[in-house]
C-alpha cells in the first residue's frame, strides 16, 4: 500500500519533519531499501546506516539528526516502525474464498468473508469467523471455534473442540488439542488417563511453527490473550498461560502449570508439573523450574534448578575460582602442618 | 455410553457402596461434573471437592468417607477411574469408511473395518488392520504395516516400510521413519551414510504430536510394546527402546541407544550415541547422559553429565555453600599468617 | 542396481582384491546381509562380524585380513561404503510425474522432469527444477525457487519466497520460512515486528523432520551449502549458517546468529541472539552460548554458559571434590583453633 509521510505520521502518532507528501510504499532495512521504503533507526550508532540508505523516509528518535531525509520522530522508533509496517505491508493472504478441493462439513458455520485453502478439512459444528483465513491442508476437527480475523497457516491441526479467540495466528505444523501425556501405572503397564478437556486460546495469540498445545485431561488448557509462543514449544495439559506472556523456542511446560501475565521465558526452558510463575517473572534460556515451585513477581531466574540470576552469577564465579580455593587450602595445610 | 454403577464396579473390580442401579454416562472433574458423571478422588485432601460435586458416583480409596454418594472403592482409585473412563468415554472416532478423496493404492491390503480420512495417501503394499483408523492427510508410504485397532491422527507421516503393532496411537505431525542423521565426513564435505533400515513399533505404543522417530541405517529402530512418547521427542536411528518405557516432551535420543524396560525419562533429557539404560532407570528432566554411558537398574540420575540424584543434590548444596567456604579459608589465612 | 565388484571399486576408488566379476546388488549390515550385499568394516574389532557374514564383498581398510571374501580396500572404508551405497541403493523415489490431485498454479514454472505427489499445492511463480521431487501434501507457497534434484518429502511447508539451491533434501514436517519471533513491547502488549525477509538454502543441504527455519525480518535467513540439520532443530530469523556446518536434534538458534563453516553442534544446544561461531567451532550437546558471545575457531565448548571443554572438565572434577575440600577446611580450623 502507498501512503504519504503525513498519513503514516498520523497513523503512528509520530512528529513529521520534512516532506509531508512523500510517498512510501514498503518497509526495509537501510541497506536494502529503495527511495520509497520506510526504514527506522533506534540507536545513534546506526544513524550512519540510515544516512547512507536510499530510503527517503526514516522513523527516528526525538533527538536524532539526519540530513536530506523526511523524519518521523517517535519516543519509541522501533514500535512506531512496527505499527507503520502493519499498514504498509500487511500480512500475506493465506486463502480467499473456499477452495473447491476443501472438504467442509455442511454442518460447519463459516462466515462468507472467511477464506479456506486447498485440501483443508473442516469438521462438523465448526465456526469460522469473519475474515478468518484457513491455509491449505489445515485440519479443523469437529466443534472447533475460530474467531474473527484468525490466520491459520497451512498444515495446522486443531483437534476437536479447540477454541480460538479473534485474530489468532497459528503457523504451519502446529498441533493444538492433542491428548495430554497422562497415564496411570498399574499391573505392569501404563493405562491412558482420560484427556477429555479442550484448548482455549485468547485474542491476539500467535503460535509458532510445529508448536504443540495439549488438550486438558478433565479441565481445560488455556492460553490467554496476547500470548506469543515461538516454534517447537510444548504446552502440557491443563496449563494456564497468562496474558501477554512470551515463550521462546523449544521450551517445554509440563502439565498443570499456571503462569501469570507478562511472563518472559527464554528458549529451551523447562517446567515440571504444577509450576507457578507469578506476573512478570523472567526465566532464562535452558533454565529448569522443578515441579511445584513458585517464581515470584519480578524475579529473574537462571539455571537448573532455577535460582535468582544474582545467585547464579555468584555461584558461577565461585565455581571458576575453585582451583584457586583448593590451592589456598593446600598452602594453609603446608603452613599449619610445618609448624 | 451409559452404564450402571454396578456395571462399572464389575468392569473395574471395585467394591460398590450405594445405589447399584445409578446411571453414569460420562467422566469429569468434581467441579465440572453433572449428576451422572463419574468422578474420582485419591487423596484425603480432595475429599471435600468430591463431597461438594454434583456427581453422584465417585471412585474412592478403601477408607474414604463421603455422604450421599454412590462409592466405588478401589485400592488404586485413579487407575480404576481411568479404566472406567475408557468404557464410558472411549476415544473419539478418527475416520470411518474410506473417504472418497483418499488416494489408496490398489495394491494396498485394507481391512473392510478400517477407516481412512480425507486426503489420506496409502501407498503400495501397505497393510491396514481391522478397525484401524487413519486420519485426514496422513501419508502412509509403501510397504508399511499398520496393525489392528491402530489410531493414526491427521497429518502423520509414515515413511516406507514402517511397521506398527496393534493398538498403536500416533498423534498429529509425528514423522516415523525419516532418514537418520548419519554422514561420513571426507574431502571437505559430509556424505550421506545409507539409511536403509526401518522403524518397528510394538503393540499399545502411544506417540505424541510432532515427535520424530528415524529409520535405522543398516539395522532397524525398534520401539517395544507399551512405550509412551510425549510430544516433540526425537528418537535417532537404530535405537532400541524397551517395553513400557516413558519419555517426556522434547527429549532427544541419539543414534544406537538401547533402553531397557520400564525406564522413566523426564522432559528435555538428552542422550549421546550408544547410551545404555538398564531396566527401570530413571532420568531427571534436562539431564544429559554422555555417549556410551550406562545407567544401572534402579538408578535415579540428574544433571549434565548425569550423576545419581543423591550426588547431584549434595553437589548442589555444596555449590550454594561456596561463599561460606571461601570466607572460612580467608579467616584461616588471617589467623595463620598473623601468627 | 546390480554392479560388479570391479565397477564398485572403480566408482569409489578402492583397491580390489578377489573376484572382480562378483555381482553386488545391495548394502547391509554384516548380520543381515545376503551373499550379494555389500558390507563394510572399519575397525579390527569388527573383522569377525565381516568374516562371519554371508556377504561375499566387503569394504575394508588397507591392512585388514579376511579369507574367502572379495575385498575393496580403502583408507576410509566407511566413506567408501557410503559412496558405494549411493550407487547400489540410491534414494527412494518420492514422486514421478504430476499427480492429478495436486493443485498447481498455472503460473508455476515446473520442469518436465520434476515429480509432484498427491495433494501437493504449488503456488504462483514457483520454480521447480529438473528432476526435483515434491512429496504428497507438501505446500510450496508463491514465488518459491526449488533447484534441480531437490527431494522434498511429504508434508513439508515452504512459505512464500523460500529459495532452495540444488539437491536440497527436506524431510517431512519441516517448516521453512514461517514468521520469525519478533515483537516490540509497548503499551502493555506485543506488536508484531515485520517478518518480511525470506529463507535462502544452499546446494546439498539436508533438513530433518519437523525442523523449523524462520524467514528474515528485514534481512534474510541463509543456510549455506552442505549444511546438515537434524530433526526438530529451530533456526531463528536472520541467522547465517556457514557451509558444511552440522547441527544435531533439538538445538535452538535465536535470531541473528552467524555461524562459520564446518561448525559442529551437538543435540539440544542453545544459542542466544547474535552469537557468532567462527569456522570449525565445536559445541557440546546441551551447551548454551549466551547472546552476543563469540566462540573462536577450533574451540570446543561445553556447558551453560558455554566454556572450553578443558575448563568444563576441570570445574566438574573440582565440583565433585567439594566435600573433600570442605573436610580439609574443617580439619584446618580444628588445628588452628586448638593451638
Amino acid at each position: 500500500m502507498t501512503l504519504t509521510a503525513q498519513q503514516i505520521s498520523d497513523a503512528i502518532g509520530a512528529a513529521l519533519e520534512g516532506d509531508s507528501g512523500l510517498e512510501v510504499n514498503g518497509i526495509n532495512s537501510p541497506e536494502k531499501a529503495g527511495a520509497h521504503d520506510l526504514i527506522y533507526v533506534d540507536a545513534d550508532k546506526h544513524l550512519g546506516r540510515a544516512q547512507g540508505s536510499a530510503a527517503l523516509c526514516v522513523v527516528v528518535s526525538e533527538a536524532a539528526s539526519l540530513t536530506g531525509k523526511t523524519m518521523l520522530r517517535s519516543t519509541q522508533p522501533k514500535l512506531a516502525f512496527a505499527k507503520a509496517a502493519a499498514r504498509l505491508a500487511g500480512p500475506r493472504t493465506i486463502a480467499t474464498g473456499i477452495h473447491p478441493s476443501a472438504v467442509v462439513s455442511p454442518l460447519a458455520d463459516i462466515s462468507p468473508t472467511a477464506g479456506i485453502g486447498p485440501f483443508a478439512v473442516i469438521g462438523e459444528n465448526v465456526h469460522i469467523g469473519d475474515s478468518a483465513q484457513i491455509g491449505a491442508h489445515t485440519v479443523v476437527e469437529a466443534a472447533c471455534w475460530i474467531g474473527d480475523g484468525c490466520r491459520i497457516h497451512p498444515q495446522v491441526t486443531l483437534y476437536a473442540g479447540t477454541r480460538l479467540g479473534n485474530r489468532v495466528e497459528i503457523h504451519s505444523g502446529a498441533v493444538i488439542g492433542a491428548d495430554g501425556f497422562g497415564y496411570v501405572h498399574g499391573e505392569g503397564r501404563y493405562w491412558k488417563f482420560p484427556q477429555a478437556g479442550v484448548v482455549e486460546i485468547g485474542d491476539d495469540v500467535e503460535i509458532g511453527a510445529n508448536t504443540t498445545i495439549d488438550r486438558g485431561s478433565l479441565d481445560d488448557t488455556r492460553i490467554a490473550e496476547g500470548v506469543k509462543l515461538d516454534n517447537l514449544v510444548h504446552i502440557g495439559h491443563n496449563c494456564q498461560i497468562g496474558s501477554h506472556t512470551v515463550i521462546a523456542a523449544l521450551s517445554g511446560v509440563s502439565g498443570s502449570c499456571s503462569f501469570g501475565k507478562n511472563v518472559v521465558i527464554g528458549g529451551q526452558a523447562g517446567f515440571g508439573e504444577q509450576c507457578h510463575l507469578e506476573d512478570g517473572a523472567v526465566i532464562g534460556g535452558q533454565s529448569g523450574v522443578l515441579g511445584g515451585k513458585t517464581i515470584r513477581t519480578g524475579q529473574v531466574v537462571w539455571g537448573t534448578p532455577a535460582r535468582s540470576l544474582d545467585k547464579f552469577k555468584q555461584q558461577h564465579a565461585w565455581q571458576q575460582r575453585l582451583p584457586e580455593l583448593a590451592a589456598r587450602i593446600q598452602e594453609l595445610e603446608r603452613k599449619v602442618d610445618n609448624k
